[in-house]
């Protein structure tokens, strides 16, 4: 088993990494925070007698090298940025998690045929550069480096610039190994596991993600002289479709979700109606169809809404990646350590995009997932109970175990 | 009659200060647009002849004095402070259109028994610092002005501190002359004269305004794994306001309007549901029972969804003023006016507020409407054609010379 404090404390150490003025962790891909957060896992990683590896789109490996050089070798891991405000177990918890695993197994001798490789994998959150997941995209083939690279930010910054300056621009071709199997162990950020009363989550899919913004077009008029039947308020016409969205996806029982997260009115004044609303829709379904379905359904209600209420309305995709399903296989091993460490578990879907999603085009693939206190997640108040963080890694311990023995 | 060119190219160069790079006109009040307008127009004041002067609050006059010193001077006059990206007429049609009566009065050899006063209102439109018609309020004695002063800005500027830097902090108490009568010629800034093709409206009453800020907190979390039914959605709870006060106001046929104009969510992440909503709801109906009625049904549907969406509403009044009728003296001057010149005209009600709204507090007062080509305003494309504003100087002019004759 796993030695819980090495595990714990590296989680609260490099939880402080990143803190503002008022104490909130935010630690965007490839900023200063980003690159000391790196430095201290490269250093844990060394220290373990693991060869450090950084890739071009700056993904950071840790290498074991196993008894059997032709072997293909076995990935664990997830990423280390944060969003805004953020919880320290997000994505660090696979990582250090990875690492906490292989110093196990070495600790107790093994050498297993094939080698492990632990990862970081850079920018997964999205939220200094779009897409999300973007390292692991990009690791799979699914996103040109290049392309990667000239991503500008949110605050300006190219990332492969930021990436050279905090001394993360590495030398190797992104896929420079393709694995035998990924595993990614994680929170599960929902409130499935807690609800239930189960440890651990077989993760065997993840869900469609659509990501889109909307930007409507009005008339500003007064506020006070135009009789409602002669406007062209793009605030009210915006305000329809977060309503219509939400109408639309909690009618049914479909698991289907969509979010309204980012909404601006311009000009932005008490008197003026909006004459132009933009806003992102982020809509998931596990299910490629249903998910189709519901882009389409906004589509045909947004030409409706066009005519309706005189408004003109155009949508911009920022993100669009279908449903993954797992390897059956991995998943079974997962279930099977879970039994034997007598820990309870049941199958389940991943609500947030993972690494593992773009890992799965290239490899066996499948997640483990810890419960969320209250099922929080993307905010300081984020938490798991240390005897859940400790089994998932001892999960993780044991799939990695048998992935690598073979 | 008025000298039409002098008029116009006025309007023209103050329509040019307080332009941005893209070209478009911001002059919000005690800014340094502001300054560069107030400026302009008492040098044109000071050209003219008369006494410029300038009160606690920031109230710009231009004195011209009549020839018997005991008799209560007339008042006309508006505002120069715009919204955000405005139009070149809102305001400042009614103090150069009065300053033009005033210098066509002179060159015709006349001076009236009273003295005439040219204002131009600090801070009407309410953009920056709460509640709108500010400088006309205060001098009409419906606001302290030291609470006045302290207003904090939607930048978070302090009026006075803008004031004293602006160097228009005047020495003189608001309402240091009570005037004979005040009138205020003004754009319509809505459809009703266009659409009935007359030239001029006799306003004779303003409806009520109602301005309110709304905060709703809810709680963020992950968009992807929180399913709809576990949401405290602060943004989905606003537009779900924003359609209420809709399809409330839409309904029946009660010339109510209302607006929500701004509008932020908090954490504004395209993957996080908003923690925070915060907006405005701007409410105007000629009937003051039936404002209240609206103001109250608001209140009471907040409360219901408080419990529906389990998110806490919290709000706070920016602005309440009841509707005003006007004295019906002067809106007789103003008809006679019209029919002498030849024009048509119609009686009406203002939808915007004024600073004649506060003025009536303190003194006989109406206003005079030209119409709005396409009922646009707060909005680049106001526009009025130059015979009407010309026409709607004119009747200025003659209201203004009979109301000063004695
Ligand atoms: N796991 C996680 O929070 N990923 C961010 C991408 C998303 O699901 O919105
Ligand atoms: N006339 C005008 O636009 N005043 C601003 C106050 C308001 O009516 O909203």
């Amino acid at each position: 088993s796993i030695t819980a404090d090495r595990l714990l404390g590296r989680l609260r150490a490099l939880g402080q990494i990143g803190r503002d003025s008022e104490g909130r962790l935010t630690r965007l891909a490839a900023s200063e925070a980003d690159k000391a957060g790196r430095d201290a896992v490269a250093g844990w990683m060394e220290a373990a007698g693991l060869e450090v590896v950084v890739d071009r789109i700056g993904n950071l490996f840790g290498l074991w090298r196993g008894g059997e050089a032709g072997l293909a070798p076995v990935m664990v891991g997830s990423h280390i940025d944060t969003v805004i405000d953020a919880g320290i177990l997000d994505g660090c918890y696979g990582v250090l998690a990875g690492l906490e695993a292989v110093e196990t197994l070495r600790d107790a001798g093994i050498v297993p045929p094939r080698s492990v490789v632990v990862a970081a994998f850079t920018n997964e959150e999205g939220v200094r550069y779009a897409p999300d997941m973007m390292g692991s995209l990009v690791y799979a083939g699914g996103l040109p480096v290049e392309t990667a690279l000239a991503s500008v930010g949110t605050d300006g910054t190219v990332l492969g610039e930021e990436l050279a300056r905090i001394g993360y621009a590495g030398a190797q071709a992104p896929g420079f190994l393709t694995p035998h199997a990924y595993v990614e162990l994680h929170i599960e950020q929902g409130p499935v596991l807690e609800r239930e009363g189960l440890r651990i989550g077989a993760v065997e899919n993840l869900q469609g993600i659509s990501w889109q913004r909307v930007t409507i077009e009005g008339i500003a008029n007064h506020a006070g002289t135009t009789p409602m039947a002669m406007r062209r308020d793009a605030g009210l016409a915006a305000a329809r479709v977060v309503t219509f969205l939400r109408d639309r996806v909690a009618r049914g029982n479909a698991p289907t979700v969509a979010t309204v997260g980012c909404m601006s009115f311009a000009p932005n004044a008490i008197n003026v109606i909006p004459s132009r609303a933009v806003f992102t829709v982020d809509l998931r379904d596990p299910d490629e169809a249903r998910l189709r379905e519901e882009e389409q359904a906004l589509a045909s209600w947004l030409k409706h809404l066009e005519a309706e209420e005189g408004v003109t309305i155009s949508v911009e995709r920022l993100a669009r990646f279908a449903p993954v399903a797992f390897d059956q296989g991995i998943v079974g091993m997962v279930e099977r350590a879970v039994s034997r460490r007598g820990l309870s578990a049941r199958r389940m879907t991943s609500g947030a995009g993972h690494d593992a999603q773009m890992m799965a085009r290239i490899c066996p693939t499948a997640m483990i997932f810890v419960p969320s206190i209250d099922g929080i997640s993307h905010n300081p108040r984020e938490c798991t109970a240390e005897a859940d963080l400790v089994a998932g890694a001892n999960v993780l311990l044991d799939t990695l175990g048998q992935l690598s023995a073979a």
